[in-house]
């Protein structure tokens, strides 16, 4: 089975290199930061919920909470609010399913077992982790976060938060991560190894794994933001830069029209992990 | 008394915070890689340290073992060789003094416990941790880390840690550190709350911090490297660029030169886990 330390590193590690890794179009990286939110900001976030990765990895803990814990941790050294929410609901059930796991393989089986697992208290504690945290999530006709009501839907209907996701899953990757068994995150993984293979370096097999990512897949942040017609074409554009390469100018672009494709980056961490658990080494 | 997490925390934010900082004269930043030792390396063995810092803030570890550890952790992930030794050295009695601590003015006591307390056997598993490094220490008359002849002279001597320390302190910033309390690191701390106070941006307060520690102190590292003479041009030079402000140019010659300021850049992280334990939030 994966150590405890080593499946916590993994993560914060993962979270590391993706937000070091540059030009990341539209997103903070090492070399930009936004007025609200700089690259420091990520560094805090990513250290301070190291612990909370390690209780994951031990038995005993329950999603919701190791949800709330990661959103509350976030916020020991930086006071830029939550950069990392998607992440933080992915990194959590596969540091849960890695400690039950001894390779990458076992991981894909486990992981949708504990996503299975989750109950209407983890649903509760979900919808509590938005309450100090500004994040975009698109209404639903019912169970809108922003309204109390819907904690009291959640408990009548007995949901629980794998429920709650799939209610998610139509608009929200991250949330369709859940339901599908983690594929984007498995095949992310997946591309960085081509990438590394073909000799790029660490840090441009992070940045062709970001734009392969987000050319396959429109950016639920994007969507949420702009809307769909917006984000479809982010996505051609980053098809376009990677056989054309103009990653720059695509970059300033994105910059100046504050387009933050935030769920790709998540995506991207997720796939990180999997690849430092699995053996990286640089 | 500060809690061990944090403790931890503190201390691999500090070291991540330190190489974030840019420009850094002459060291790996965020902006420049060395062809052998990257950014990316940094990261890497900082996340890997992490669980040996939280074992320095329990009880029962021995000074000796965890320096040992911390640097066979340093290489979890990262194959550039330790990056990391003078921080380790500052930070491993550092978290086992703040685990006795419940404020930094009782820290400073502690420490110069923690190093009184070092033993014989603490003193050879420091040997021992120079087996699979590459770290530049100034031959001494005896006590020659290549040579296995040291070893025996420690146990027939019964030296301690600190006593090997002593021998070392004439030309070694980080072990006078040991013998004199860790006035420097101290220090550092004062001087970045004053930057910080006066309005500079987080980054810009750590690459004033380090001018200034390396104005005031020839580095070690730069002193071992290429002699006391260009050591102390270095550092004439730091109090320059602290007036009149030409650091690029500064940065420039030293990379040109291969000048690399690493034992400043310890201090600098001594000084930052101080900060980040006694409370700094950005």
């Amino acid at each position: 089975m994966y150590e405890t330390d080593f499946i916590a590193g993994s993560a914060e590690l993962a979270m590391l290199l993706e937000v070091s890794a540059t030009p990341k179009p539209g997103n903070v990286d090492r070399t930009h930061d936004f007025q609200d939110v700089t690259y420091e900001h990520f560094l805090g976030s990513s250290v301070g919920m190291f612990p909370v990765f390690r209780k994951a990895a031990l038995k005993g803990y329950h999603i919701g909470d190791l949800i709330l814990k990661a959103v509350q941790a976030s916020a020991t050294w930086q006071r830029a609010g939550n950069c990392h929410f998607g992440a933080i609901l992915l990194l959590i059930p596969l540091c849960a399913a890695a400690s039950r796991s001894s390779m990458i393989s076992e991981l894909g089986k486990n992981v949708i077992e504990v996503v299975k697992n989750t109950t209407t208290a983890d649903a509760v504690r979900f919808y509590e982790s938005f309450q100090n945290i500004d994040v975009r999530v698109k209404e639903q006709q019912f169970l809108d976060i922003n309204n109390p009501e819907s904690v009291r839907i959640i408990q009548k209907q007995q949901l629980t938060l794998l429920d709650v996701m799939e209610i998610s899953s139509s608009n929200d990757t991250i949330a369709k991560e859940w339901t599908d068994g983690f594929p984007r995150t498995f095949r992310g993984a997946e591309l960085f190894k081509q990438f590394e293979e073909s000799g790029y370096s660490l840090n441009d097999s992070i940045v062709c794994l970001f734009l392969r990512l987000l050319s396959e897949t429109p950016d639920t942040l994007v969507t949420k933001k702009f809307g769909s017609r917006v984000s479809l074409k982010v996505s051609a554009k980053a098809t376009h830069v990677l056989k054309h390469g103009n990653i720059v100018d695509f970059d300033k672009e994105l910059i100046a029209r504050r387009i933050n494709p935030g769920t790709t980056a998540d995506l991207v961490i997720g796939s990180l992990f999997l690849t430092l658990l699995g053996g990286l080494r640089y």
